[in-house]
């Protein structure tokens, strides 16, 4: 079996696209805005990669009908104006092994820049312990002149953060990116690390709609972060209460915060 | 040497053959249905499959003799009337990392393709946490005709239930199947998890062989689960019991439950 | 770089000969038996085997040279009689994992069979959990006349024990053995499992050099056995007596007694 | 994706080269000297090593531009005189697993190999569990007649050091260079293991320096030295006192200390 299969469902044509990565990883916050990305621009499947790095696993549906983990590239063509076309990654889970990261990650690149992708941008949570009210955009790029058009977008150049660097495919996208001639940056929400953050991927996703011109509604976005909100407000108010017998409701109800989204 | 050796024991020819896939797992449900199908037909062996994703390990008969781990391929020619051939899935490990899991369930699918297999029923528990009297059959399929299919056959299909999916062989060999042309379900058997249920494989079976129309003796299956039944009582009563010095039998009778079937 | 690199020190013919297995395992006992073997006949070097799935290191001798850490074949050529020629295989490793002990194993069984291997003894310890005073010698075979020879020299085989069969080299050797022609048995010295085991070891050697028709002068590792027993009397003694505040040297002998052999 | 990358930054001609290596580890005693000597000697950038063996990380320079993590190759070619030329190879990370350490070490030394090195030091630090005053440097080496001329230059040959032999890439690339005839010795600076110690790597660089016939200011790691025995002496200090309600600083300078380097 191939380390890495990519199954193409279109055959499609793109302008000097853009690719926008957006996986599981802290808060979820890179998956949580590729996908409302996608969504809310109408993108169309354009193809789905299975790896032996991905977990053995297969998920079902509400109908009853499995999928393979996997994940997905989505096409988005763009109208005349100042926007590009657009891919956009997102997906069930990163490789489960450094060596499957590194695997999964070279290959995608090498298809994308088979369909002309010169640019990448990788999305991601960044954890900061503490709960975040408004998070700010850091970022991290393979060059010079984009640290300085982010930053006049409004993103946060940190001398500090991220101290460790970027670990995972948003850094190994832009990493082996530039082995292969394919130039960008990543853009990391500020998050808690505690809880999915919808908000810190809203933040994400201004920055991003104003770097490629494209014109998001957050309205959706939105309901969702208030949702954690008031979730992470129950589950605050519970643990303030003092210990009494029987509160089985405080553990389910925190449990039901990590599955949204 | 290959990741997956498979050795074939005879050549045969099949006539539109459906694999049934049983392999160690939650309750052991999978195993216990599938080595029993196997043995209520009368099939033979096919093929002895080799890797080195299984332990490094032989296994010594009560002869002295050794074999190598391995899972094993047997075949049943269908006689006239509306069962079909039929190739039967077991053995004594599965894959034991992720990417083994792949590598074998894809040779093993590339293996039955080539002999003729179109269609895959996989076998498997599904962990409830508490006891089961009267065990469930829940499934998954590949399309929505499949799932229609098993529902009027009393397989239950659960909006919640399994909620992270299927793990393992059984879900892979739906999962990678699909990716080659063969499609199938699912049969999980409800279980506690806690030891070996012969009662939930025989709730699979009884599906399994309606779907096939394959007729089966339960007596020994029953025997099994009774036997299993009245160990868990006695381990039931050893622990309502108050602690006394000196029970020593208690945890060796939970032993002997873990290794029956 | 090749998964298993073999280099061969010197050519030579070899008339029918039986390969010998002794990798550190359990007790050490198939790799006191083996380098013992190997030491008592003369066996000169034959071949070096080298892999990335032995640990990243090289060993120091005293006289400050380096060697990496590797198995090594040694051959005998037996003088006229009843003997046959002999390859021993000992080592600083077995695999460090699964995968790479099927690799190394299927490399070395094929590297064996070229120079006309077509029979092979392994050397275990079979770990009792108890002190054991006359150790017996258990065995496994790949057929049933040769558990019946074995049994003629007095190994026994036991319907329970290895209950789990076995693992790692001695089993693999068999197990891949089969599959390439190569038959043989496992001869496995009862042993404690908490410490090497030279009198094990010795139980081992005395079976096999009945098996080989070899003749071996146990002395030495006699006196290797009566060294083990001395520390490990001392050690029971300290443990024996009261805990008392500064008693450093217990811990300091346990540790010489893990390194002899 | 293949297994490691060497991308070639500079085409240079070499003569006779040595292959310097300090790769991070015990004290980072080895990274820390062969940095230096490259910084003083002012080796230029050779080539880039890249691995999926290594972790899936970009690092985050001030300027907010990324680099993937990577080994990289200096080069220095030696005025006329008793010098040498010289290839310096430091890095990020050494492989994250045994079969990545071989993996790399055996491409780095092909690489080097095709530059026309044939003989190699490696330099590490010796984990004494104590802190070391004066530490001595520690050899190992390919042959005698290089363990005879290290000794001559001051290096320490102990019976017992290191008990365990050499674990990493110090020692495989005597290991593996070995193999494709490439000699040399390790040079071991003793040191506590407890923090990064430039004073151990100023030890081993003086004797490196000599044996290279290269000369070497260490100006500027006597002062790095210094820092660490004053950070080293706050926290000592900080330890000492009894222990107080509210001394978070000691706990954040001992952080600090691990970072310097």
């Amino acid at each position: 079996m191939e380390d890495v299969v990519i199954r193409t469902l279109e055959k499609v044509e793109l302008k000097d696209p853009i690719l926008v990565e957006g996986l599981p990883g802290v808060g979820n916050v890179g998956k949580l805005a590729a996908d409302y990305l996608r969504e809310q621009l109408g993108a169309k499947p354009l193809a789905t990669i299975y790896s032996k790095f991905f977990p053995p696993q297969v998920y079902v549906g509400e109908n009853g009908v499995i999928r393979l983990v996997s994940n997905d590239l989505y096409y988005w063509k763009a109208p005349a104006g100042p926007a590009r076309d657009l891919l956009v990654l997102g997906g069930d889970y990163q490789g489960i092994s450094p060596e499957g990261q590194y695997e999964i990650t070279h290959r995608v690149l090498d298809y994308c820049a088979a369909l002309g992708v010169r640019e990448v941008y990788t999305l991601a949570g960044f954890a900061q312990g503490r709960v975040v009210d408004a998070p700010r955009v850091l970022g991290a790029a393979t060059d010079e002149a984009r640290v300085q058009a982010l930053k006049d977008a409004g993103v946060v150049f940190s001398r500090n953060d991220p101290g460790g660097g970027l670990i995972g495919a948003s850094g190994l996208f832009l990493g082996l990116g530039r082995l292969v001639g394919i130039d960008g940056a990543c853009l990391m929400g500020e998050t808690s690390g505690y809880f999915v953050d919808p908000r810190s991927a809203e933040a994400v996703l201004k920055v991003l709609s104003k770097v490629l011109h494209v014109e998001i509604d957050f309205t959706a976005l939105e309901a969702k972060a208030k949702e954690i909100d008031r979730i992470a407000q129950k589950i605050h108010e519970a643990e303030q209460r003092p210990a009494e017998a029987g509160t089985p409701s405080s553990p389910a109800t925190r449990e039901d915060l990590g599955y949204i989204g």
